[in-house]
Formats: C-alpha cells, sequence, structure tokens
C-alpha cells in the first residue's frame, strides 16, 4: 500500500520522537485529522482552542524534545501564532502542521470560507513566516525532501517550522524519497582553536564558573555539559531561563543568577570571576535581572548552538556538541577556593491560623516539589518566586522567562502530562493567568492525567499590580472566580480540590495532595500585594529600563 | 493642561462613537490602560484574554458600528490576530491598539522579554499588516494626522487598523493639529449613469427583488436601503451574512436565499427575476449554500461600498450612499406579481418527554426571540438553523459565516452586551465551540450584564462530525463539562441556570428565562446527529466543492 503525503510526514514526526499531536479539529484539516486518528503510534490530543493545543506542544516539546499542533487553515492557525512565536523566543522545534483548503479552490481563488474574502489564500503562511525558521506547501511531489528539509532546520535552528497540506493533496501517494539531512559538522580547524583558547583561559583562571543555559537542554546535551562539569570540577550557576538544566542538588550547584537583583554572593562570586564559560545562555532582561548581571566580554566566553564567542570574537561552524565534547575529554579537575554554596530552602514561616504570605507559601512549595518532579511554572511572581527554589534530584522547572506569555503554563503543563505519563507534573500558576487558558483543565481529567495544579489567587495581575504606577488600577481586576470548582465543572471527577487561606488549610492540603489518588488543584488564597523578593526588585529595575520619564 | 498622544486618540474613538476599550493590560501597554481608566466617557472592559477581547470588540463594532481592542506587545497582540483577521473579513472597523516597547529601548535592540530575541521589533506589526487596511506606529509628531488617517481608513474600507504605541511616546504631548478626512464623494458623471442605467433596467424588468447586504448594516445604511424598498415596493430576500439587516417582520421580506440548499421557493424566485440588486453582498461559499446559488451576470446589479457592477462592468468611484439616496428619491413603486412570502415559525413538535430534536429546538428558539432582541448566533449548526428563523421587529442577528472561527460568539455576546445596555441579548452556540472562549462568561457576571445564553451539548463537535468522512472520528470529542454550572464557578451570581434534556424541561426553562431577573444560561442537551436541514444539504454541497476525490 502507498504511503500518503501526510502519513509520510507522521512517520518521519515520529522517528524524531514526536508522538503525540495536539490540535483542534477543522473542515480544512480533516485529512491531518483522520490520519493522526489512524496512525500507529501516534496520538491525536484534542484541545479546547488552538492557543491551548499550541502551548501544549511546546510543553510537550520541553520535554520530548519536539512538539507538534496541528490547526485549519486561517481561523485555527492564527489562534496559534502567539504560541508558536513563543516556541521561536524560546527555541523548541514545533512542527505546525496546517490543513489548507484544496489546492484547485486556491487556483479559483474561490470566497471560500476561512478566507479574508479575496481570493487570497497564502496571506496566513505569510503571517507565520517571522515566527517559524522554515515554511513549505507539502505536495506528493516534495514531501520526501521537504519533510527531511524541515526537519532538519527545526532540529538545527531548535524553532519551530510551518507545515500546510491543502486537503486535496494531503491523501495522495506520497512520491520520489529522500534520505535525513546530515547532521550539522564542525569547522575541525575552529573548533580545535577554540578549544585550546577556552582549556587555555581556563588554565590561567584562579577561578572559574559555568553558566549552562537552556539551550543545552534543547539540544538534549545535558549529559555532554555535565560531563564537563564533572571533568572540570567548576562550580556552575544557572540564570531563570536555564533553571533545571543541570540537576541542583550536586554540590557544584552554587544557586540562580540574577544580576543585582536576587543572591547577591552568586552574583559576586559569578562577575568577580576569571573566567565565566556560559553555555546556551541568552542575556535578556528577565534572565539578566534586568540588566543588572555585569558580565565582562573579556571574561566571557559563550558558547552558542553552532559559534563560539571568545573575548568578543565569534567563531561560526563550531557545534555546542562538539566543543562540549572535546572539552570533557581534555579538561582537568581543578581544585577552586570555596565558594558559595547552594542554600537549601529555609523552614517555612506561618501559624496555622496565619494568612498565607509569600514568606510562608514559597518554602512550603519548594519542600513540596519531589525528585523527578515536572515544574511547570507561569510567568509571574510565581515563576520569579520559585525560580530560587532549589530543586530535589532530577526534578525539572520549566518557564517561560523570554516570551513570557501569561496563559502559557496550563496549557504546557498539559503537554508535559501528556509527554512524561510516568512523572508528576506540577502547575503552579497565578489565577489571571489561569483565566487565559484554564478550559485545558478538562483535557488533563479527560486523558486520565493527573497533574497537581497551584492557582495563587491574589485577587487580579499581582506582577502588573507591581510593575503599573498604581496598585489599585481596575484594569489588574479580573473576574472572581470559584477556581477550586473548576476542575469538576470541566470534567475532572475523582480529584482532589482545595481553597486555603491560612498556613494551616495550605499544609493540610499539600499533606492530602500527596497522597491523593486523582489530579490535584489548590486554590491558594493571599493578598494581592504578596509577592516575593525578585518581582519586588524587577518592579524598580524595570521603572528604570521601560519608563525613563 | 496638554493632551498626551494617547488622549489624543481615545478622544478621536469616542467622536466616532467608542466608548469602551477591551483588553487585557500589560507591563507595555500601561500608559494605554492607565489613559482609558482615567479617560472621560471611556471605560476599559477587561477580558481573560486578548481574543476573547478583540471578538468583543468585534461584537461590539457589529452593534455601535466600530471598536477598539488593546494589548501588549508580541504575546497579547499575536493572540488577538485571529480575531482581527475576522473583523477584516468581515468588515468591521476594529481600532487595535498595542503598546510597544519604549522606542529608546527598540533602538537598542534590547533582548527584551515578549521579542524572539532576535533584537527585531517590528516583527509583530508586519504580522499584522494582511489583516488591517492600515497601521501607524503612532509619535507625538505624528499623532494628529496618523489619528485622522486611520480612521478615515478604517471606515472607509471597514476593515480594522493598527496603532503601535512605544511607552515613552504615548504620554508626551500630542503636537500639531489636523481636520478629519473628508468623507467620500461620488463621481458625479457616474453616478448620475449609473443610477440611470438601474433605472431603467428595473423599468424595463418584469419581475426584480433586492438582495440587501450586510455591508448596508456596516455602512449604517440601513435606513437608505429601507428607502429604496419602501419606493419601489420591490421585495427583498436576505443571505446568511447579511441575515437581519432589514426589518425581517416586513410585507416585503420574501425569506432567506441560500442557492439551492434550502426555501427552493425563494431560490427559484431570486434567481428568475430579471433584475436582481445586490446591495454590499458578498457572493461567498457560505451565503450562497455552496455555490449552489446561480445569479445570471447580465441580470445582477451589484453596488458596492464604493463601486457599482452592472452587466459585468464594475463603475468605481461611487459610494453607496449616494446610489441609494439617488435611487429612493427616484424610484416609484411598482407593482409586481404576488410572489414567495416568508413564513413565520411552524408550531414546535415534541411531548413534554421526548428528548430534544433539531425539529423541536429551532421552533421554539425562533418562537423565543422577543422584538428588539440582538442574537449572536456561533458559526455551526445552530448559526445555520437559526439563520432560516423569521426575526421578529427590530431583532438583529449576527453570525460570522465568511470568517466562521469557531468561539467567537461567547465574546461577541459579551461586546454586543456592552455596546446595547438596554437590549436583551441573546447568545446561541455549540458546547464545542464554547469551549473555546468560555471564560469571557465571568465578564456578563462582573459587568452586571444579563444575557440569555444557550449552549447546545451535542456531545462534541457536531458540524465537523457531518462534514468529517466518519462521524465517530474520536477528535470530534470534547471534554464532557458540566455547562450549566459555569456560570456560578465564573462569578455570576443570581444567574438562572438549568441543563434540559426534554422537550417539556426546555419549554419550562424557557418560560423562566423570560422571568429572570439575572442572566441565564442553558445547556440543551441532544443526540450528537441532531442537526437543522442546512448543514445537513451543505455536507453534500461541501463535499462536493472541497473533497473532489
Amino acid at each position: 500500500m502507498s504511503t500518503t503525503v501526510v502519513q509520510h510526514v507522521l512517520s518521519r514526526l515520529r522517528d524524531v520522537g514526536i508522538t503525540d499531536v495536539f490540535g483542534v479539529p477543522g473542515d480544512f484539516s480533516f485529512p491531518l485529522n483522520d490520519t493522526v486518528d489512524a496512525a500507529s503510534g501516534m496520538r491525536w490530543i484534542g484541545c479546547a482552542n488552538e492557543l491551548n493545543a499550541a502551548y501544549a506542544a511546546d510543553g510537550y516539546a520541553r520535554v520530548k524534545g519536539a512538539g507538534a499542533v496541528c490547526t485549519t487553515f486561517g481561523v485555527g492557525e492564527l489562534s496559534a501564532l502567539n504560541a508558536v512565536a513563543g516556541a521561536y523566543a524560546e527555541q523548541l522545534p514545533v512542527f505546525h502542521l496546517v490543513g489548507t483548503p484544496p489546492i484547485a479552490a486556491q487556483a479559483a481563488r474561490i470566497l471560500s470560507h476561512h478566507t479574508l474574502g479575496n481570493g487570497d489564500f497564502n496571506l496566513f503562511q505569510r503571517m507565520s513566516e517571522p515566527i517559524v525558521c522554515a515554511s513549505a506547501v507539502m505536495t506528493p511531489q516534495n514531501v520526501a525532501y521537504e519533510t527531511e528539509r524541515l526537519i532538519h532546520a527545526a532540529f538545527y535552528h531548535l524553532r519551530p517550522v510551518y507545515m500546510a497540506f491543502p486537503a486535496d493533496l494531503a491523501t495522495r501517494p506520497a512520491l520520489g524519497r529522500a534520505k535525513p539531512v546530515d547532521g550539522p559538522e564542525s569547522d575541525a580547524l575552529f573548533l580545535e582553536q577554540v578549544v585550546e583558547n577556552i582549556l587555555s583561559a581556563l588554565g590561567r583562571a584562579r577561578t572559574a564558573c559555568i553558566l549552562p543555559g537552556f539551550l543545552v537542554a534543547r539540544s538534549r546535551l545535558e549529559a555532554s555539559m555535565q560531563a564537563v562539569i564533572d571533568s572540570s570540577g567548576l562550580p556552575f550557576a544557572t540564570m531563570l531561563l536555564d533553571k533545571s538544566v543541570l540537576d541542583e542538588s550536586q554540590p557544584g550547584y552554587i544557586g540562580m543568577y540574577a544580576g543585582r537583583l536576587l543572591d547577591e554572593d552568586v552574583c559576586q562570586f559569578v562577575e568577580s570571576c576569571d573566567v565565566v564559560l556560559a553555555v546556551g545562555v541568552v542575556f535578556s532582561d528577565l534572565n539578566t535581572g534586568a540588566f543588572t548581571a555585569h558580565l565582562d566580554p573579556a571574561r566571557l566566553i559563550s558558547i552558542g548552538l553552532h559559534q563560539v564567542t571568545l573575548r568578543g570574537r565569534t567563531y561560526h561552524g563550531i557545534e555546542m556538541a562538539d566543543v562540549l565534547t572535546l572539552l570533557s575529554k581534555r579538561l582537568t579537575r581543578r581544585r577552586q577556593p570555596a565558594c558559595v554554596r547552594a542554600t537549601s530552602v529555609r523552614a517555612a514561616s506561618g501559624d496555622d491560623s496565619a494568612p498565607i504570605t509569600a514568606a510562608a507559601l514559597y518554602p512550603r512549595w519548594n519542600m513540596f516539589i519531589r525528585p523527578n518532579d515536572i515544574v511547570v511554572a507561569e510567568t509571574s511572581t510565581v515563576s520569579m518566586g520559585l525560580g530560587f527554589a532549589r530543586l530535589p534530584r532530577g526534578a525539572t522547572f520549566y518557564n517561560q522567562a523570554l516570551w513570557g506569555s501569561i496563559g502559557w503554563a496550563t496549557p504546557a503543563a498539559l503537554g508535559a502530562a501528556v509527554a512524561a505519563p510516568g512523572s508528576r507534573v506540577l502547575l503552579i500558576t497565578g489565577e489571571g493567568s489561569h483565566q487565559f487558558t484554564a478550559q485545558e483543565i478538562g483535557q488533563f481529567g479527560r486523558l486520565g492525567l493527573k497533574p497537581v495544579i497551584f492557582v495563587l489567587n491574589n485577587g487580579g495581575y499581582t506582577l502588573e499590580r507591581l510593575l503599573c504606577g498604581d496598585p489599585g488600577a481596575s484594569y489588574n481586576d479580573i473576574a472572581p472566580w470559584r477556581y477550586a470548582e473548576l476542575p469538576r465543572v470541566l470534567g475532572c471527577d475523582g480529584w482532589m480540590t482545595s481553597r486555603v487561606a491560612t498556613c494551616g488549610e495550605l499544609d493540610q492540603a499539600l499533606k492530602r495532595a500527596n497522597s491523593a489518588e486523582g489530579g490535584v488543584y489548590i486554590e491558594v488564597v493571599t493578598a494581592p500585594d504578596e509577592a516575593p523578593p525578585f518581582p519586588l526588585r524587577l518592579r524598580d529595575a524595570a521603572t528604570r529600563l521601560y519608563r525613563p520619564d
């Protein structure tokens, strides 16, 4: 039996680790929907809307290395754009599969539904171009080589790609053959020069440290990165976007580096080092404590995905994988004066009857995290508080510190839970963010997944109350939902739900959560101005940065 | 006191009838949020997310003639694109106000949150270009004339416009002055020729009829259109997208024209006329019964916004307003053989204990509609069923038959309710569509609005079950929500809610709804394959049209 265009693409996506496609069906995408449904080893995960589906694919890609979202033409794909842009910014290979009208209808420029009524069928693909690294209209004639090109591009750049499937071509037999594109190789001479340069810089340095970044995780190079840490004996810190890329329970971990905003000891040590080896790091505003991180370019060695910057000069065509492998082989273990040590959580404060303060809450959340948990934290006071928690062995922490689109966390946690059915997934979000995408809670129930969900109800958009001029501005108010009742209404039966407003209630709920049989959903009520230290300091820094007058 | 850039824009938007701005606040848009909050005669309507806010602005624009949505840079604006595209397709002047990073930060290409991390701050405005008719970055120097240009463009084209407000410029004093752009004038010679041509064609015609279209409503030319009907005595039919543009209770109304799919009598009459005068109509797939409408171009006179097509020749630079005014003055009342008459609803069938069939449901809904109600019907079996109901005097019916983005109706109904606080707003939606945007129900409660909401729970995406190859395909299943409990959980207190599965329960609920003090939310349960005639016939036609093999 011949393979259709869609079948061929799905089979190649399965080869690269994608076994679930998130999406919403639609008339132009039925050939995609039908084929996913029928494909062996491939599952259709229906979501409530396309934005949520694309966020879920993002969360899935964080865990499994790549993800896929399937939408219909126009109405469907445009709803997904914000999430696809997030995958672009945060460098996740997400395949956006779009079912489009038949080529015949396009050629006739018919006034079809899901168009602007102007006969133009190419506009939406064009709108996606800035937020994908490659795109193509898949046909029987090109599907073999275009699929290889797009897979290669997605993994080389770690960015989304766009694949359009005209409805009349999608189920036609795929023609021709193509081999996978070879993986990238380093320029041997530059690689050697660069590695020797790094070794010699480290050799001369009295003190040095490593900043392993999120691109290490995206490239699945954690083991190589760990080998460099192990062979060198160098201490490492991480920045917010990079949190949990390596195990935080190991002795070499010195904590979070957030410029001058927090953890002064870490900042002082990192910036005092003669060499700072940054690997796959982006020096964005949130990652650098609103640019309060000051790393001397003369002491900074920055290893990127495909290039290395050393004392201000960039060498292109050098693969991170190769640099790490060579370094781990050639580095010798060094003894460096003892430095900062990451501290574990302090005992959580708060009497049983006391209201839940940030000081009481974050340590409790920290202690609640178990080894190997997957923590999905919404961009907000929540991620900025939990970002400074020290994680137990094997726990991973996902946030969206560059793109920072609130609403991301709820469906991203769904994606992570689908990707890692054996792990406990913790979703921790603010209630303002949760309202953006809360309907996806229903999918956890439908799929029998058992997340632990904390919704911080602090009476509106707290981070924005901090950042805007007037904390009482009414535009930061939101509709007063009864959060703890939401899972039941969205069809999640047998869940443990609770609304807690005192430390005692919170402690009880945390205890029950650990022994719950089903999913867990806890609404944590605090005062509107309760926030951990980082966002409070960010407020002052951001005001200087973005509102100069 | 000087006027700031934002203040100037808001004041001009108020002049053109916009008194409410839908949106979600964000750090780059605080200057916008603050200014709306403080502006007299201007209200901030916070929504749960940006897609919903933009849909609400669409619904508002349908009622008031124009609307505004305010989002933040990147994450916010991209989430709104699908709804803005819908406003483009369905020709609504929606002002998309976007708060962007300070010009200073943009010039420095800083690695800011809400960017792709590549220093490019123009990408998102570029992504909006295909779905707006004009756009500008608003500065103190250009705000006076750019505002006039954009307002003119939005109303001339009846399309959305994009206005970017860099955070550091938004609150600077507006400089310079500009007068509103003059409204468009017709070319006098062509206007005279065209009107005389139309009059003479009508004079020669044995039979003629009018198809008043949605653009008549968008241009607020209902009175001029009605005057043409009145002075000519011509009968009129409407198509799906155009429904309710003129009062359906008047004797000249002959019913819905949907090609060969439904109302055979109407189709036969319209297509037999010697002259068909289409005014502001789009002959799209859904509007024409999947292109089963066959109007002979030689008999068709098509009056567009700014041009007229007569016997295949198009005259540009002629305003619909002027054509209608001249026609109504010069037309003489004609007596034409009696033709089809729109029938009113048949008695609703179904015993009290009987399950709710489509045949029982749609007539009941029809009879429930009161004079002057605003009905917002989701694109689905619901709009395709209700579209053929005859409306009482003054009732209006909104659907999204060209763009057809499901999820639109719930927030659009919110926008309509905000725009028309004195009217009863009916939201009628399928539950699959409702899940896309259901969180906006909370805003009705928060704002004290009292809609009547029907959620048709037919166990998944029924229209797609009809259109896809396999009605049982699991991708058309959705999470099993407890819909009737949703309003309470989303903070709507004092609402009447009900779940009905038999005709008796439905009748009871309809009766209670009519005397309810607060909002009403009724979940109507039917079998998955219950559908009114139009979508059933559409299935066969669409299969031929879009899936040729």
